[in-house]
This record gives structure tokens, sequence and C-alpha cells, in this order.
């Protein structure tokens, strides 16, 4: 469906070619100073064309689920995927009434008809959307496409600018791999141990100017600049397989996938409703409703399998205010569905894109054999675009689960003290609640 | 929250120590045969005692989420974990209405206070409950139990059985790795190639019988006798951190994780609901709505971040029945949140169980520092075990998205035919719908 | 479907005759008192066979969506209808998880086939749930049975009770007329005018005694005493339209319907989600959800439409404590779909019981004409009987209704006071907020 | 919430002085043909400005919440309210994906803060909205306007348009009372006897023509000019209470209420999801959510509960196709919350609009006794505007509705047939399904 959430709601709308595309987001908590300069940022983050990994496509032709039409490196990015607030606000302030959000797509018309129409692209939605619905937008990638994200960026921003005023909460995603080439975390967790020093020290400080300081969207240069000739590479690399940075430098011929890791600081403790709903599978929805992504882990993940469970458990401390932290967090701020305190930190794995200049074998829609070209030009890599995405699906989680703890807390506070301590309190509270 | 879907619902109740546990479904096909016999035996297969790698555990003291009470291997089976029908069924037939079903719980006595009930145990939800909840279940899991999925392996019993019966589908999960220990096709993934023609026909023949022909559940006799080992190691581990086989032999004293994949056959096309409902969201929500899941990945999953577009990508081919197929399945059976008719599936990480013997240095939760060492038996591992929750909630999914589709199909086929094809047609059907 | 509620929500299952009824309760506030007792004095409220109004049916036979089996009067009540908490609590506290709730049912086998089955009885819903689902039960209403309602109430019970405790929100339920007899404050609707200070006096003054204190469940004797001889007549009415009271004293030949009238005192201001969840409209949704039901209205209702608007606007004074409230109450507690602090009050229309014995003509399900009489006893009215139900789906709604208001306030609470006061606030706050 | 539907899901924005208001429908059953030609009907049915009964107001000063800026009659029809559709539809046919739709406001600057600010108007949503929120929309209604309806007309009117096209379905609602002046059905109704053979021909033929042929709205001319005048009464009732039909006739002293009759033909028998969300609970949700709504009957309503169940029982008969149907209608097409293919009929209050220009006695904010004067004019009477807004959301319901359906008979018409009969299909089929 194209809503999220169960108190803090989004609805989006939008293909690739129709007017425009945007959403109406439901539960804004009133007063919430809000005008579209909260929400523009992430969207100019989100925009194509503002990398070498993300070349901007040209128009028409053969295009991936991520590329989007009209995206002319000539304009300016100001002009570009601007949001209009429709609804729910009045001097600048949220009035606690659904928000609603448009951006008017560049290119309206759906395409002409064209040979490579009678294909369905390989590893893209032509044809499930056709088993699905029976028929399909006839131009690019229809609701497919990833510019259907931007409705989902625009709420996130919301939620985010809440998070943080009221809150503090710091939501960072950054790109920790593009192909085999990854940051030293990532790489380090192959020899399977838990997270070291380091690791801990990155989700401390890493910050959206420490990730937009290189056009890879990896806070590490080093690891940032081993990148990003991966996606050089793959931009000019020949159908044979071989690799041939002379030719053709401007072509896709080739792409390649990532992870993106996301950290979320100064989450309070509680969040996340079990047992359906725990905290690490609204994220998992979330991430995996993201266009081309094909796994998600939290905390240990994967690697955690591998680690014995007296290196994994996370033993607790007092903090210096008397509340308990965890010394490691190999649980990822989430134990039994419910927010610990500590930073959740999470990796999502994106596909190569389904879109590249080499010739590929296939059939068309009537079974017969044949060769499918992408035309134009096209992305290599996602990843460095996904960073605001994945940004804003954690944000659009985290709201939602802090608005439902919100009405258990509140309802819990107006019960009158019972006279017997719970069991489960003894040792816990010097005397009752 | 505690209901799962949209149209078949499922809402699950029931801790460890109460008096018994279940599950509402809603939305079960009216006409549907339906006895206990449909449900038991999956329930059967979920049980704690059924191998060594998932030792039962004694009465009281420290207890995982994974760990149950009461679970006496001396009892036979068929005495456990009996589930009763209690609505929605007449004459042996599903009514339509909701099925209530019900499972006793062995011991419903909350047990009495002890020392270790002072401290939060290091991975477990005890301090998080605490957190969100403002007191916790005295006893045990509490709802953070694994007791808990008992309702939605039950439920999940009658969506596989709709599932199986009407459309063929079958759904088959195996455990795919115990720490280190891997099957071939985990352990080549590292090389980041693509699958190989073994996994594919992994895909295709494995079994329930298969699977279940050795305790581990690993398919694969080699992989499971390796697993095995494992599993006895962790039954024995020192707090050194040394092996010691001899010595303590019936304890457990570390333990570990592993991973469960899951392949589901048969799936008809054009299941998901983008944008936010994909295939691959809802089953990452469901698979780490299960207690310890780490990570979910489909398809090509992590690996497939680090191979190039032109290996990933799945060409088209026509099929003896003229409809088209891939001819690999990087994509997992799902393109653009929409099944595609491919065999789909994944692998979800589970995390080493919390509960150990070897003694862990925490805090109280005064902050006091201390030595918490757990008592009894313990799982060393649960991954056997989670083998049939990971197929239950499976079964949740598909049944779900099949019904929305239904609904989506079914009215679509109302519409009169319109003079015109529609451009996305054009090459697809010869002239029009 | 069978859950109720977005945040506080009911999931409910239960045939006539099937092992039993029951309900999950999700979203109860973590601290609340909670034991079976809270809960049964509602169940017992709701039993058959309490009044004369509402005669205990006999087993068998031909019986109304409001009848149930085994309600043999030589019982004494505290044997029916028991409920057990099964999840949820410990140590008569709740936990914040989802409660389960069970009730047996008395007689558990479904019916034999009798030649009355061949008719479809006018009036009940056989001919809709088997259009519906293909089949239905063979044996009684099935889940159309008020037997359905036992699950509502218990849920309501718990709603109600946190309500009260946490709020002071008062509740209360009465007949308000049975056929043509209605208490005065009806009758004088139909002069068209808005309520008089009789009308007000009473709801600020029924009490769940006053309403109990007679049979009917009427609080004013005079009418009560009306109403019943209504019910009297209808027991033993001839097919011929003519009274006889002496033949056949005892059983039920006609039937007659009649009103509820409810009033909720102490609601806070700020209940109720526009524009779709409007507080009356929860109230509508949940008062027709009720077997039976044919009208719901509020404040000044249906008469309300004849009344002026100068005659109908509800003028705002100043209460003691400086807030301010409304000197008429025609809008009956909601403005806007949001409670504005006053008495909530509606009414609802519940029609004549299906089940007569007067013989019916009518056909058979496969259209032969035939004639159709009840047997056994049947309830010549269910009003006083639908009294806690219409209690339990109030409770319900407003419980809902207030726990999503406190997410909303609770998160706006922490939104910094910004410097400007928004232009809705001049004159209402004296210098912003 | 602003969301309405399970599967046929509309999400509405929108205030009063916002940049404009609109809706996401998400469900929509792909390939239907859809333009604006098949919304915008209903859209300018829906419009001020279009009798006396509805007089248009000026600009600025004291609104209703069914007054809406800017509906300068000058203007012709087709500028005002112009509906687009922004996604979801390529030439001209839906894509099965959101349809998002967009209607500018005329006037988008909030007003000046005015003296009459200090009030919160009489029974209007001012007071309400503040509790609810903390602050309002500064300008007329805000979201409590009836321009919030646009969004449910539109959608509503995709609803239906699928509904006509694919099931020949047929909605037509109407103004049964104006006042004290009632058609000649619902007056009858006070005799407190069932529906005529008058009634029922009138719910065979109403159609949308014989509704707009009078601009009350009223199908029976002689009804109809007895409303016209009520409305010219309340146009210039002076505050005396006396008439006075010369002085002032353009402006509106007082106001009044009536009701809108509704008729659904042609719904297939098996629509409604029981137990809580039967048809009729549906209906009375979607109507008491509409603004000013006071009351909700079916079938035989209120006066039903008057009425002896011999008489309100509706006996079958066979068809001429062999299928059955009831002889009377007092369940109004709905028994046990499922439809039964019989016409459904209901009736909906609507209270005298809370706009008036007769001086009120009330307080302000600060609790500060005074008078109020609403300037401008205002709408004397709303229930001819109500009927196209209640045929809207009577379409989204049963378009909802529709789709649960569909998937419960798709998904039993794939189980294979079982060998036994189920006892309830004894006499009802010949041998089994």
């Amino acid at each position: 469906m194209s809503t999220f959430g169960t108190v803090f709601r989004v609805t989006t709308y939008g293909e690739s070619h129709c007017r425009g595309v945007g959403c109406i987001v439901d539960g804004v908590p009133p007063g919430l100073p809000l005008t579209e300069a909260n929400i523009q940022p992430q969207l100019s983050r989100r925009r194509p064309g503002q990398s070498r990994l993300t070349t901007p496509v040209s128009r028409g032709g053969f295009m991936s689920g991520w590329e989007e039409l009209g995206m002319d490196t000539r304009n300016t990015r100001d002009e570009k995927d601007r949001v209009t607030i429709l609804s729910g606000t009045e001097h600048g302030i949220a009035l606690g009434t659904p928000i609603g959000l448009s951006v008017p797509n560049e290119d309206q018309r759906p395409h002409d008809y064209s040979e490579t129409d009678l294909y369905p692209r390989p590893s893209h939605a032509d044809w499930t959307y056709l088993q699905k619905y029976g028929l399909k937008a006839s131009s690019g990638g229809g609701r497919a496409s990833a510019r259907e994200t931007i409705g989902r960026v625009a709420a996130g921003a919301i939620a985010e600018h809440y998070l943080r005023l009221a809150l503090g909460v710091e939501i960072v995603a950054f790109v920790s791999s593009v192909g085999k080439v990854a940051m030293k975390f990532v790489e380090e967790l192959e020899d399977e141990r838990p997270h070291g020093t380091e690791f801990y020290e990155l989700l401390n400080t890493v910050s959206r100017e420490t990730v937009d300081a290189d056009e890879t969207r990896c806070p590490v240069k080093e690891s940032a600049d081993r990148m990003r000739e991966v996606g050089e590479i793959m931009r000019i690399r020949h159908a044979s397989g071989f690799m041939c940075r002379i030719l053709e430098a401007k072509s896709n011929q080739d792409s390649i996938g990532g992870t993106v890791t996301c950290v979320i600081r100064n989450v309070p403790s509680g969040l996340g409703e079990p047992c359906f709903d725990k905290l690490e599978a609204l994220l998992a929805h979330a991430m995996l409703s993201i266009p081309a992504t094909k796994g998600f882990e939290i905390g240990s993940g994967f690697n955690g399998t591998k680690i014995p469970g007296h290196l994994h458990n996370d033993p607790y401390f007092r903090k210096p205010d008397g509340s308990l932290g965890t010394i490691t967090n190999n649980s990822g701020g989430i134990q039994g569905g419910i927010s610990n305190g500590e930073h959740i930190y999470f990796r999502v794995a994106f596909k190569p894109p389904a879109t590249i200049s080499l010739s590929q074998q296939t059939v068309t829609y009537a079974g017969d054999q044949g060769t499918l070209a992408a035309r134009g030009r096209h992305d290599p890599c996602v990843v460095p675009r996904a960073v605001p995405i994945v940004e804003a699906m954690t944000s659009l989680v985290i709201m939602d689960a802090f608005l439902l703890q919100q009405q258990r807390k509140a309802a819990a506070a107006l019960i009158p003290p019972t006279i017997a301590i719970h069991p489960s309190l003894r040792g816990v509270v010097p005397d009752g609640k």
C-alpha cells in the first residue's frame, strides 16, 4: 500500500511521468514550526546529478527505477524538485492537520512507443507490474521509479525535524561500501569479531557534514577515494568485462551496488511495539521498501551469528546520570524489539542498478529472443543518493514509534499508584512507583 | 502491536508464565477443511527438546527469550503444546469467521523472587521492557519469551495449509549456517559471485523431509555434521574460551548463532503491494519480528552489492507454457516489490542466545557491579527450532499478499474492456485485453 | 473485520456453538490493577435470563441473533459466562502486553439437522452469511449470535475500568423506550424543541444503580412500568394481532424494539480524530456494529434538524474554574468531531427481535413457499440486555480516542516554545504558550 | 484520522484557507477508464452558490463550517473547484497506483485578526480545535470547513464510477426534509408503521436527474416547494423569532437543518465485514464523519423500534431468476451486517448551520460576556449541498466492502471441493458446492 505508519502516517502518490509526486503527512504534532525550508534540503540531497557516481541521465530511452527524467545538469540545483506545502501549516506553524506536499514533475508526457518497449527490462519491474496490474505506465519506471521516493524524503524531513527539535535525535546515514570497496569496519566484520573502538567512535561522530564532504557520501576519505574509482570503472566498463577508462568516458556501461549504514543517536529508550512491530522489524520493513534494496542487518547483523554468546552479549554499566548503558553494542541499540537508549545502527544493501548500456540477451514480452541495450546515460551506482532516503525512512519509523510510546507513557502516568510494588520492580525502584 | 496482516490478520497473546498462549486468525477463506491436525505438526517442530543443539532447559533460573519452562524431555512430544481450535470451524470446515487458537502453558506460576532478579540480563529484554512498560513479567522472558511464537506458528500453519491446498505453494526453511560453519552456497557467496547451479538445485529440491532428517535441520549431511559439532562445543565451552569436551558435558556454557534460509516455490506472480508494502519489505518485517533475529537478505542479498550489473541482472526466457521466466534469480523471485513467479528465497540471521552459563560482569538495576551466571541448562543455538517459525511468518506474508492481490484481480476483471489498448500492452497482448 | 480500534485494539472470536468466545485486548496501559473482578460484573449484566422482557430461551430450535443456548434459568447467575484472564497480567496488574480473555460456551455441539433448517429465517443473517461465506454455522446464529458480544463487553469493561480510575469517566446507558412507550424526554422531542432542564438533570444523575433498579433498565419507574407491560404483551401476542394475556403466558409470540440512551460524563475535551474519525463517527460505527441496531443519533439528533439555528446553537459561559462550558448541549458534547468537555449523550435504535413464535409465510432456500414457526421461548425485547453492550462499545471508543489524543498532547508539549504567538492564540492565552 | 477505508483507501488534506485541498486514492482497480470528467460533476454539485437554500457567502467575517470563501456567484461554475488528476492514470486509464487529486483554494490568505476572533463561535469547532491541537487555523473553519469535503467527493466519484461501470450500482441521495417540512414517507413514519408501496416505488425510481430538477434536491415537487419556503423564511428571520419576508431579503438571519435520504441499488449480496465492520456500521461511520451530521438510521430506523416483529420481519420470496428476495425491506438491504441484494437505504440528519446573523449572547475565550453577530451572508440550510457528499461517502463504503468481499470469494473459489457437504448447505445446494 501507499501508506506507512500507524499514528504518524505518510501516504504518497506519483509516477515518473505524471504531473507530479508528493504525499500527505498525517499526525504532525501541532505547534511545530514548519516551512518548506525544513524539507527542501533533504530533497536536494536526494536529487540526481550530484556526483560522478550518480551521473545524470539523458531524456528518454531505457531507464532504471533509479533514473528520473529531466535532470538536466545545466539547471541549477535550486530550481529542481521544489516542494510546496499545500496545507496543514499557517504562519509557519503546523496546525496538527494533514500536511499536503507536492513536487511537480519536469517531464510530464508519457513517452512515445519505441522498439525497446517490446522487452521487459531484465531486473526491472516492467514484467511484474504487468503481472500485478494488467497494464503499466508506458514510460520509465512509472511508480517503480525512484521518483516515488520524493514523497518519502519530504515526509521524513518533517519527522526528522520534530525529532531533532523536541528530542535532539540525530540521524546520519552514509555509504559504507561500493562493490567490493568497503569502509574498514565492514571489512573487519569479515574477521568475524565484534565491532572495535574505531567503529563506535565513527558512530559517535559521523555527521551530515562529514558525509557530504565527498560526493560518494562516504565519510572516510581513503574509502571514498577507492569507491569513486569503482564508480568510474562501472561507467566505462565494456560488455566484454574488460575495463577501458579512455573510451566512452561519458557513458555508463555497467553498474555496481553498495551498502548504506545509518546511525540514530539520542533515541529515547522504550520505542518499538512487540511482538510484531519490534523496532528492528519496522526499520527492516522501511528499508526493504526502498527501491533496489536486497538486505538489512542491525547491530552485529549477519556477522553476529558467528560470534559466541560470551563475546556477543552487551553487559551493562552505570552511567554518570545513574541510568544504565551497555558497554558494547552488538544489539544495535535494540533489545527485545525495544530501544535501549544506545545508538541504533544498521546497514542496508543496494543491488547494482538494472539499467546498463551493455547489451543483454533476453526475450520480448512475446517470448522472442533478442538483444536489449539501454540508451543514454545511467547511474552506475545509486548508494550516494540513497543516503537521504534511508534517513527519511528511518525518521518515519522512529517518529511513529515515539508517538505510540508517548500515548502509553502518558496513559500509564494517570493510573493512581498502587500500594503493593509489582515484584518486577523490587530492587529497581526504592519503594514502588 | 500484536496484530500482523491487513486482510489475513493474526493477533497473538501470551507470556511465558501466564495461563496460556494463542491467537485469533481473521480472514481464513471459508470452506477450508481445517482441524487441529493441520496445525499441530508445525507446533511440534517448534517445540524445545528436539535436538542436542537445542537442549531442553530446566525449570527456573536465568532463561533466555528462547527458553521455555517445563520442557521436560521425559515427556512424550504428543503431550506438549497441544493446540485447540476454539471457534471458526464446524464439522472440520472453516466458516470464514475468526479462528481462536489456544495452547496452555505448562508452568503458569510466576516464579519466586531471587537474587538474580536484581540484574537486567545482558542482551535480554529485561531492561527495555521495564523502560517501555514501567514494569515487566517477573518470570522468564514474559512476552519476550520464544513462547510468544506459538501463536504465530499456529496461525502460519493455517495460512500454509491454504496456500498448499489452493495454489500448491511450498515453503521450506532450513539451517544454512551455525557460527562459522555454513553450507557451501553461503561460503561461496564470500567469493562475491552469483549463486551457481548447485544452489538453484537445492532450492528446487529441498523438502521438509530432508530438512528434518537431521536434528540440525540442515539438509546437507556434511554441513549438518559440522554444525552439530559447533553446538557441542558451545555446550561445554569454558569461560576461558578454551574448549573442553570432557568436563560438564551436559551443561551449556556458551552459545552460538546461525542463519536460516527459506525458499517459497510456486508463488503466483503479482504479489506484493508497492510502494511501502513491497513483498520483500513485508518478509523483512516478518522475519525481524522473530526473537533474536539480526538480519535479512533476499536473493543476492549483501553479496549482490559486489556483483556488477551485467552479471546481476536476470535475463528472461520463454517457458514451455509460453510465459516468461528468468534464467538466473539474483532477484530472489521479487522485482519492484512484486513476485515474478520464480522461487522466492531469503536468509535470516539469528544471534547467539543471550543465556549462557559463563559468568558475566554486569550491573544490577541499581547500578551496582556484580557477576551473573545462568543456572540450569540452556539452548546453545536456536536456529533449528527457528525453522518452523520462519516458515510460519513466511506463510502469513504470502497469504495476506495473495488475498490483497485477489481483490485487485477480481475487481479489474469486471471492468468492461476498453476499445483502445493501453500503450503498455502493445506487443504484450495480441489485441487489447 | 473482527478488530476494533487503532491503539487500544480489541479482536474477538467465537460463534454460538463453538468451544468458547473471547477476545484479545491490545494496548492496555501498563500498571493498571486488573483481575476478573473488574470484568465479570458487566458480563453478568449482559447475560440472558435476567428479566421478563428478556425471557431465557430453551435449547434448540429457531433462535434469533439475540438468543443463546444453554441459558437455563435454574442455574445461578454466578456460574454462567465466567471470564478468565489468560495473559497480560501478573499479580493482578496489567503488564501492557495483550490481555487474552476467554469464556467457554455452555453448549458446544452443533445441532442436528432439522426441517426448519430448510428456511432462511426472515430478518436473520442466515441468508446473508450463506451469500458471503458460501456456508454458515449450522446451529443458532453462529457468529451473528449475540453471544459474539461477550468479547466486546469483556474488553469494554477493561477500557471503562481504566477510564474511571484514571479520569473519573462515567458511562451509563439505559432503556429510553420500548416500542411506543418512551421516557418523557423522548416524547418531548416530538414537539420539536430542544431538550429541557429535566433531561439535563437526568444526564447529570443517572447511575448504574438507578438503571438496574428495574428489570427494564429504565431509570424512571413510571416509564419502566409501562415498558414492562409492552414486553408482557409481546410475549403473548397472537398471530391475529390481538392480545391475549391469559393463554400461553409463558410463550413469546411477538417481539418489539426499543432505544437505549447513553451518557458519558467527565470526558476530557479534545478527543476525536477528524476528519474521518470524528468522535461521533466512531460512536456511530461502534453502535451500528451491535446486532439488531438500526439507528444512532447524538445530541439533538433527528429532532435537531427541526430546530432553528438560533435555538440550536450552544452559547458558551465561563465555569468557576475559568474554563468554558456551554449553556445548552444540543451538540451532545461534541463539536467538529471533537469532545468539548460537556456530557456526551446519544441514542441507539434496536429493532424487534426477528425470532417470533407467530407463523411466518416465507420460502425455503430452494424457493419453495412454506410456513415457519419458531419453537421454544424467545426474547420479546432485547434492549435491557443491550445496555451493557452499548456501555462497552462506548468505552472502547472513548479509550482509543483518549490514547490517540494523549500521544498528540505529549508530543506537542516537547516542542520548544516559539517566540511568536500563533494568531489563533491572541486573546486566548496571555502571552503565547 | 484522515484516511478512510481498508483496501480502497482515501486520504485527504486541506483547510479553508491553505493553498488547496485534495486527496490520494489508493486501491483503484487497474484498467478503469478515468479522467477529470468522471470526477468533476459531483464536485460541481457540491459547490456553494447553487440554490437559494444555500446562499453564496461573501468574503471574510464569521463563517460556518459549511461556508467557504470566494464562491462568487458571478463566476461561471466551470471555473470553480476544478479538479486535476496528478498521478495514477495514463492515457485516460487507471494504472492501479495511487491517484493524486488536487483542487486549488480561491482565497489562500489567512485573514486578518478581527474583534470577532476573540469569541469561540457557538456550536462551531473553534473551541474544540483549540482544545485538541493547542492552536487552530486563524481563518474560517480551517480543517473543520466544509471545504474539507472536496477530497471526499472527488474520491467518492472514482469509487462510484467503478461501481456503476463494473456492477451497475446506482447511488442516489436526496433531501427528504428541511426543518419540519418532510416528504410524505418521513411524515408517515410518525404513524409508526412500516414503509408503504409509495416509498418503495420512490426507492426504485429516484434518479439524480429528478433530484437535481429542483434546487432543493428534493425529488417530489410538492415537498420541494414547501422546503424552499422554509429556507426563505430562515434567510430573513428576525432575532425576535418573528418572520419578516420583506426586509433584508438578502441576508441570512437564521438557519434550519434537514435530512438526506440515500438509496443504493444493485448492490451485490455479501458485502460487509462483521462483526465490527458490518455494512451499516461503516455507513454510519461514514455519514457521521460529514460535518454537521447528528444522526443516521437504516431501513426502518428509529421508527422500526415501534413496529412489532411480525410486521417488521422481511419474509423471503423467490425471484424470477431463482434467487431469493425479501417482500418488504425493513432491514434496509442489510441483515447481520451483510448486504442481501435488496436496495440499501438510510437517512442522515443535518443540524441547522451554526452561522447565523442573529446576535448571540456568549463569552470570549477569556470568559468575558459579549454579543456575537455574524457578518455577511450565510447558508440557511446545507442539505441540498450535502447530497453529493452523502453519495460520495456511500460510494467509498460500498467500494471498500466490495473489494474485501472479492478477495474472500476469489480465495474460497480456489479450495478444491470437499467430498462431504457442510450441513449448512443441505437443502441449499443440490450436491455440495
